[in-house]
């Protein structure tokens, strides 16, 4: 939508401190490295920054563009209808996309289908005559919450807007596997490799985006080519993009042109180094727990910032709550910073296990400051923990403390 | 999403001959009218026409644009991922919008609340605080499949487009209601009367867009702010519109203003001339029945197009199965014209009983001339009829057979 968006009425009061806080920010954009930088100041800013190209079709006003390949959505920005909207999604691209042409004529777009009895190489047109699924599930950046952590990790300030709950469509990659005569023997992985072009005179391994996940992440997976009922735009992956359902981002290779079933994880940096869940100070590597299915987590989208001014009186406070690999069952709201909690209710559709469900819970505030905290159990029974696992790179950042909202209430 | 959107490959050989139809339309834009204009050719076009102002953020290429004020959304544009996006929306007003203006503050939208004990003023930021829900469903024009009649009813010829699964965002009426003291007694429909401006001179009766649904619909209607994540756009009624889930479009008043329990249906033309089920050759009136809820319906939207030629082999038919009043339990698809059926299955999550359901079959198709039909049944044991219901000004048509896709496939 194209339409002027208007400041939401609990932001207003925020607007001119965040605007200083932009001014301040030194953000340095590498757009093509890995690993950004950190910025020297993690504050979310409600100030619009230019898109990049490629996304700049995208609702500039509901997102704090941190660099041409990492965009959040803005805390308050994501709505209360279980879905988020294609142009307030969240981007965050390893590397540079690849040519806009590409989803020029997506059905020509080539996957080459190896590890398995029968590979084979498969245009689109050809993949949408094989099955069709539709997949609600929550897309979350493996960094996502990372300004929260007190270490100041390496890598994009993303607080909690490097996420949403979209709908993939495609095939089955359990549909094509049959297909194939299945997966060869001694196969323990799946492996996805992006189309992104490796600038001449690097080592191919240094950039290329490549991922493995264990072999039952095949289950739920698939090829998908259109999201939320468009086709698959250039900034998330189109014209096919691998689709792996509960784990993190990065996992979910986009413009996918290869998908092996491998006995090794790949080769790639982005899988041997990055991604991996290191001690604080230590560099991830190999030994390393690699980054892939999400935990439990919740957090209040309204009011939705820190320094919201309400009216005393009832106050509708939401959020949104995702189980990981299980669906969200139970959701808890505290108005005391987490001394107390309440059990709030969901509101709207279930969409499923990987999506994510809205919360809603009224109170009744009398004048004063409150820190306003969610806390969400999913089917399995784990409950979103108070503190965050500490690790080198800042990833999966679950903590219902980090994500408390504090906001004043005047008569 | 502005991105640049392909044909898609079954359109292809369809344009030439849809663009010679377009050059051969003699649309008549009348735009303050609640009776457009038969056109004289009813067939769907694929080429693009102007976007009004209001809508110039919508895809142009996914639509059909009849008038300033009728836009419906082509058969294949609807995607296969259960939800609309609202760049491909139909769009139908009865008379203009109100200026743009109205949703530059949305908070500060007013609405009367009549009929109730304790009736009462609230603004849109309160309304906010009162509750929140979110509300899977098909909003679908009252004319939708008009083009198909014989007897060429006046109005717009809408063919499958004049729907759309959306997610609508607010506080449930049940909800107001109850802290206003509930309804007085003696009243039996819901009223609501929208934003929309009089132009001097005329009867306020003969324009004004002011609907009335029976009491018993108040069950599951909402007042929506939002929709699919955004706040409510012009084009669809924001900043506040009536959603009355399971009933046509009409009475799903836009910019509403007043809400009222009422003893008697509105004095409207809208209301007691307009939107009733009269026999074909017979001016609709207060003896009619009024067209509220929705029938069981269903259609393909891939094979997209009447002309399309397809290769041999295997072909995921799919479409989207909606059941009026109870949710779609069943739907069977036919490759012969409706002589055989098959059972289809549906694809995609189960958003309620309001929500349509995307479904796929696929077929191994020889060489040769196929009609495509969609059957759907819902939880009420209600099937979609053969036969439409003649009716004067073509509402309602749930016709399977109205909706066919004729297919060509070659070696």
């Amino acid at each position: 939508m194209q339409e002027k968006i208007n400041t939401p009425r609990r932001r207003v009061l925020a607007a001119a401190g965040a605007a200083a806080a932009w001014a301040g920010m030194s953000t340095v954009a590498r757009a093509d490295s890995t690993e950004p930088a950190a910025q020297s100041n993690p504050q979310p800013v409600s100030d619009v920054k230019p898109l990049p190209d490629y996304a700049k079709w995208k609702d500039a006003n509901s997102l704090i563009v941190h660099s041409a390949n990492t965009i959040e959505t803005q805390r308050g920005a994501v709505g209360s209808s279980v879905i988020t909207p294609l142009n307030r999604l969240f981007i965050r691209n390893n590397v540079s996309p690849p040519p806009a042409g590409i989803t020029d004529n997506p059905d020509a777009w080539q996957i080459n289908i190896e590890g398995v009895r029968k590979p084979h190489t498969f245009t689109l047109a050809q993949l949408k005559d094989m099955g069709l699924q539709a997949l609600p599930m929550v897309l979350q950046c493996s960094g996502n919450g990372r300004a929260y952590f007190p270490h100041k990790p390496g890598g994009t300030q993303w607080t909690v807007g490097a996420a949403g709950c979209v709908i993939f469509t495609g095939v089955p990659i359990a549909t094509l596997v049959e297909a194939l005569g299945g997966v060869q023997d001694g196969m323990v992985y799946m492996t996805g490799t992006g189309g992104e072009e490796i600038p001449a005179g690097l080592d191919p391994n240094s950039v290329r985006v490549e991922r493995s996940v264990p072999l039952e992440a095949m289950k739920d997976a698939i090829l998908a080519w259109e999201v939320n009922g468009e086709p698959l735009p250039l900034a998330h992956g189109g014209p096919l993009r691998l689709i792996v359902p509960g784990y993190t981002g990065v996992n979910n290779v986009k413009y996918v042109k290869q998908l092996a079933f491998t006995k090794a994880q790949s080769p790639a940096s982005i899988q041997q180094n990055s991604y991996r869940f290191s001690a604080v100070g230590e560099k991830g590597g190999p030994q390393h727990e690699s980054i892939w299915e999400m935990p439990p987590k919740s957090w209040i989208t309204s009011p939705s910032s820190p320094d919201t001014s309400l009216k005393a009186g009832p106050v509708v406070i939401g959020g949104v709550a995702m189980g990981g690999m299980d669906s969200p069952s139970k959701i808890e709201v505290s108005i005391d910073g987490g001394k107390s909690w309440q059990e709030a209710r969901f509101v709207g559709p279930d969409l499923g296990k990987y999506a994510w469900r809205q919360f809603a819970f009224t109170a009744d505030l009398k004048p004063g400051r409150y820190n306003l905290a969610s806390r969400t159990t999913n089917a399995a029974g784990q409950t979103q923990p108070a503190e965050r696992a500490e690790n080198n790179r800042g990833y999966n950042n679950n903590s219902w403390q980090d994500h408390m909202v504090e906001i004043n209430v005047t008569s």
